[in-house]
């Protein structure tokens, strides 16, 4: 089985034995958005045309592939869903040489009824129930933060946070730009914006602070950039352990999870970073309980 | 007397006579980011030469222009402060013709020890003392919107709200952006917003909902724009009163202080705008107080 991971910016493929191990992987800066013209078959025969050659007769693909913007839209699932419900709701594309199925994207509402969606997490998320078990909390940290609380072993609701998006656009384009340098994350910066999030007071209170610390040169501007990001990692992580820790499954990019694991323990929860083959590992499982017929 | 009100992006002047009522205004698009080379006192003269040449002998002025990028820094006064402790620390620039006094900004700090300034500010609420009494709360909404506590005729202590400029931001920079079409406030996707903000959750997941409403086509792009703001004002307007209503003193905009006023009933207080010429009203005030020779 071929399994591809393929996003808005980056495709990922992995080519699997029948236990689910990675034999051989490949990733291309070939995301969803820069395929002209819907050729998603062709790109996919570029980037492994040689797996399906040497014998591989079985493509799952999850991520905004599945979208409208993609290949084909595979509908939304609601919540509760696990392995099987996804398994059981892939999309076939057609496609010449080799079944290709799309993994569908996970919605489900808050109690106020405002929806929710992702798509690609809930495979990474599969990925991780070997370790996390029945029951926790799964958080993939990025633009947009997922948090979802896992209960018998499927996705039972989760929640957004923009946080990874805001803190780019208030760097780029408000007056705290002005009082930051980029660089490498600064701990102490990070640390102390980290602390500020627990204090009483709005994050949009709090924000201003990057400002007035720095006029009064209290924070330099090597500390800035990871000061505001420590105040948005914390702010977002204090919100979603709001009602109750335990243990965060983290999935990511090794840095900013690392970030992520720090302001969870400062909240008094613990952490535990898985890496990036989560998704692999999610279309492995999802795969065994597909029915590829 | 004159007073000028001399911001970052305008400047605005007004003749007073002696009880301080309004005999002439005037406002250019010169704001001190406009003024090259520090030629502030050309600038002044080609403003206002006419007034002085017709006797007026006393200039004060108020805003940016006491800042470091302005003339001359009139270092920030701590709280608690009203218009006399304003009124005695003036700062004079050198000027031919006329005496010209810098009104100083104020500081504050938290009780976490963060600081908060304002320049400019501090003479509008002066303005307004008259219709807030000796204790209450006066607002001032914009892009660094300000909220201050008066007690016994001074500001004892402010807090400062980035939501102006994190709409801005949010709106032109990310995702969300895509959902908006610009137009007139949309009255239903404002108090959409802002009855989102009184939900359970935190500002930053209430904002994806900007998306996923939009994507499920439950909010349209001409309401996008109006319920990211009435997001935003509400969570400020919330964490603003969340320690007590009773009547906020609106200063600023007529068209956003409305707005504002709307997410300050929401929150069971009372409202009362008051119109842009507080500034004219404090230099008045602060201009009684003050030591001209």
């Amino acid at each position: 089985m071929i399994a591809v991971d393929w996003g808005t910016s980056s495709f990922r493929a992995f080519r699997l034995d029948a236990g689910g191990r990675i034999l051989e992987r490949r990733a291309a800066a070939r995301g969803i958005l820069t395929i002209e013209g819907g050729r998603f078959a062709e790109e996919l025969l570029r980037q492994v045309g040689d797996w399906i050659a040497g014998g591989a007769t079985r493509i799952l693909m999850s991520g905004m592939i599945g979208s409208r913007q993609g290949w084909q839209e595979a509908p939304y699932l609601a919540c509760p869903a696990g392995p099987a419900e996804i398994a059981a709701a892939l999309v076939r594309v057609p496609f010449d040489g080799a079944q290709v199925l799309l993994v569908p994207g996970l919605t489900h509402s808050d109690a106020a009824g405002t929806p929710e969606v992702m798509r690609g997490e809930e495979t990474q998320i599969a990925g991780v129930l070997g370790a996390l078990g029945r029951d926790g909390i799964a958080c993939l940290p990025g633009s947009h933060s997922k948090w979802a609380s896992i209960a018998n072993g499927k996705v039972a609701g989760f929640a957004t946070y923009l946080s990874g998006e805001a803190f780019a656009a208030l760097r780029g384009h408000t007056i705290l730009g002005r009082m930051i340098k980029d660089g490498p994350t600064d701990p102490s910066g990070f640390a102390r914006g980290l602390a500020r999030s627990a204090d009483p007071g709005h994050l949009l209170h709090h924000l201003f602070g990057v400002r007035t610390l720095g006029l009064f040169g209290r924070l330099s501007e090597a500390e800035s950039g990871s000061y505001l990001s420590g105040l948005l990692i914390g702010h977002e992580v204090r919100a979603a352990l709001a009602h109750g820790g335990g243990t965060v499954h983290l999935i990511g990019s090794t840095a900013l999870c690392a970030l992520y694991a720090q302001a969870i323990e400062a909240c008094g929860a613990q952490a535990e970073i898985h890496d990036e083959d989560a998704a692999a590992r999610g279309l492995a499982m999802i795969g065994r309980d597909a029915s590829w017929n």
